[in-house]
């Protein structure tokens, strides 16, 4: 990798002072630095073109293409935008703008005003010569787009295809026309998706009249699966998503963002300090009931959070919709009773060699480790089916099913644990313990 | 979307029977037919290679790309693999051999070896006329490659520049000779990572001694990154990572994989049992105790898996390095005190508004608050110093810190909880409760 100077800033970058930024910007050459500055998130961009000195702003704000450009200024304050705009030639301010208008998460926020176009009435030779005067200016000429004058949509033609194929052929004779486009409003994760499943390297835009606006290209899909598994894995760790990185956010904003479901997720456990008052009387006279509280409700908040995983990620892969929720469920009620069989045994086991040892549990150890046997298969059962139905129920009432955190799964698991458990020993332990 | 039909298709695919799946894919049209068996993933090209009669198989081998066809041939049995790689053509066939020869994880397993290859001494019309040859059998001409006699890669020139640049320019003139590339033998998530960091299509693999031995190209990256992304959220939910669609995966192998981590988190959780069994006096004397278990023992687990989990995930993302863990510190000691006291402030005012309304707690009320609040800021402080923490050490043992699922975390913050909980309790109570 010659290209290592420019990767070792990179990697240092979001940690250095503002004035060591313009330093070390300063330190490359110009074709490094081109490469360095196209190579920044967004953010980045709009951070170091706010430190150049206002005539040095020009050089840097033409050099980004229009989408690059419009999601830069997403990133500053409204006055400094217009400034910024301002810096533009007339014809890329107006693309600038017209981005602008689309949400940064839609497919309009995504995509690039400058596609290649060819008409479907040329020849093979015409459609090149023609594409040769575009070169210059558009994104990319992967996809040569054949439009009509209304610009509607009619074909597509790989330039590949387009420059491997006889000289006198119509584009229209060799142009797809079972096309896959994307809306202008679509979602950003649903553009993300089909990337995933076509393999190609750009899909065309196009408005409700299915006229083509732009194209969005794959390497942007990369930043937005990238971004989207960000947010689902901090989700699913009991936190907002903090969209911006962990050293880089404000603390009390990050404390925020932690803060909040923290809270709401002790006042779901002060629930449990509810269910269990109800026992303080088995508590005060089977004190050994209370040694296993602990293990009773993890291993429940345990088999619960991993089938809420499995279920949210299953979801946002698209291999699981709502109308499967009933065979989720079936194979859930068989993994839940296998497991907690397993787990059930083992405990079971656990407190029967304690006893035979040292007999730590007295005379009643073999009605106590059948009560934490139930128990533990019981809790798992309960965990795997709380947890694999959550996000299902979640998506229904069109939350993201990644809200459906494991220690909110955890939480839920542990309230019906604890009563449970207890009910078990009641059922097991009265007239013996209790 | 005019390809409404395929996409419906492919919702369903993994979900029908073998005779449904070979049924429904020949009702498709020739070219809804070509769509389709090139968007499926390689196990399900794999599995459908092998559901046609013998003299079919050649006609869609033939479709595959190189690099497309090595990872389906990944997928089968060693004896229907040499019979499948007998469908290809010679050249071909050596190509896809060659292919197979590195590991599915590696940049040589995602490589195709067709790439658009021009010579640096050549005019730029040299060039075009050259790549013209090449179009039909390259995977993408976006890039052309300027190579020496031995294959050493001296050069990169997008098309698009070749294709506007003046006809009587020397290749060498025009092309970037500061060139990023990668290993044949880097792992797949560097070269996602190098993607999603430089925005570029395609990047050329090279050798040891920098021969060009293929290129890798964006969408590729984008089913690393999911993939890359499903591992991390399943081993993070407490699972090992399942690497097969939840519906799809058999459901043995599937309780194996959740098993084994359930199993020792349930032996770990044993340890808070242990240490329980310290305290049973102290329930016995006041059951009043154990009524909080629950809810300190959670919060000391979710600030741990939140904080595990952001740490993780901007591990993940190259934000954070092991020489961060400093500053990681720094900011998750401020974090646990704040997030700790503002727990341990409403925990402390539950059992004081309950009192004030019920007296639910007796005369010492007061200090039980004092131990629930105490307890709730150590645990906090505790869950999200070992949760952010765990993750470097994991990383510094060349484990990878995904394996910090917030149910280890969870686990581990428990069983310290309970005998911080039991110790401020000593310390408070001793002479009143205990």
């Amino acid at each position: 990798m010659k290209n290592a100077a420019t990767i070792d800033i990179s990697a240092d970058w979001d940690t250095l002072r503002p004035e060591e930024k313009l330093a070390s910007f300063r330190a490359l050459d110009r074709e490094a630095a081109d490469d360095f500055f196209l190579s920044l998130e967004s953010r980045q961009q709009a951070e170091l073109l706010q430190l150049f000195p206002p005539g040095e702003r020009r050089l840097w704000m033409r050099l980004l293409d229009p989408d690059d450009a419009a999601d830069a200024l997403q990133e500053v304050e409204p006055a400094v935008r217009s400034e910024l705009l301002g810096e533009l030639d007339e014809a890329t301010r107006r693309e600038v703008a017209a981005l602008l208008a689309y949400r940064e998460d839609q497919a309009g926020g995504l995509m690039s005003p400058r596609f290649a176009r060819v008409r479907p009435e040329s020849t093979v030779d015409e459609a090149i010569a023609y594409l040769r005067l575009q070169a210059p200016n558009v994104e990319t000429i992967h996809y040569a787009y054949a439009l009509d004058g209304e610009q509607h949509l009619l074909g597509v033609v790989p330039f590949r295809l387009l420059f491997a194929a006889p000289p006198e052929r119509r584009v229209a004779d060799i142009m797809r026309t079972r096309i896959v486009s994307v809306a202008e409003n679509a979602d950003q994760e649903e553009v993300a998706a089909l990337f995933a499943k076509l393999h190609v390297f750009a899909l065309p835009v196009v408005d409700a009249e299915n006229r083509m606006v732009g194209i969005v290209t794959v390497d942007d899909a990369v930043d937005v699966v990238q971004q989207e598994a960000s947010e689902d894995i901090q989700k699913l760790g009991g936190s907002e998503a903090l969209d911006e990185p962990y050293l880089k956010i404000a603390f009390l904003r990050m404390i925020r963002k932690r803060g909040g479901w923290l809270t709401l997720l002790l006042l779901g456990e002060m629930l449990t300090a509810t269910a269990m008052a109800r026992y303080e009387e088995h508590v005060a006279k089977a004190a050994v009931l209370a040694m296993f509280i602990p293990l009773i409700i993890s291993s429940g908040g345990n088999s619960g959070s991993q089938a809420a995983t499995l279920v949210i990620q299953a979801m946002a892969l698209g291999q699981l919709r709502l109308r499967d929720w009933w065979r989720v469920v079936r194979r859930e009620v068989g993994a839940g009773l296998l497991l907690g069989a397993g787990l059930g045994a083992i405990g079971l086991g656990r407190i029967v060699l304690w006893q035979a040892l040292w007999g730590s549990y007295g005379e009643h150890a073999s009605r106590i480790s059948l009560t934490v046997g139930f128990s533990l298969l019981s809790v798992v059962l309960l965990g795997t089916i709380a947890g694999s139905m959550l996000p299902f129920l979640l998506r229904r009432a069109g939350v993201d099913p990644a809200s459906a955190s494991t220690p909110f799964v955890a939480t839920l698991v542990d309230v019906a644990g604890v009563v449970l458990y207890f009910t078990i020993a009641t059922l097991l332990l009265r007239g013996y313990l209790l």
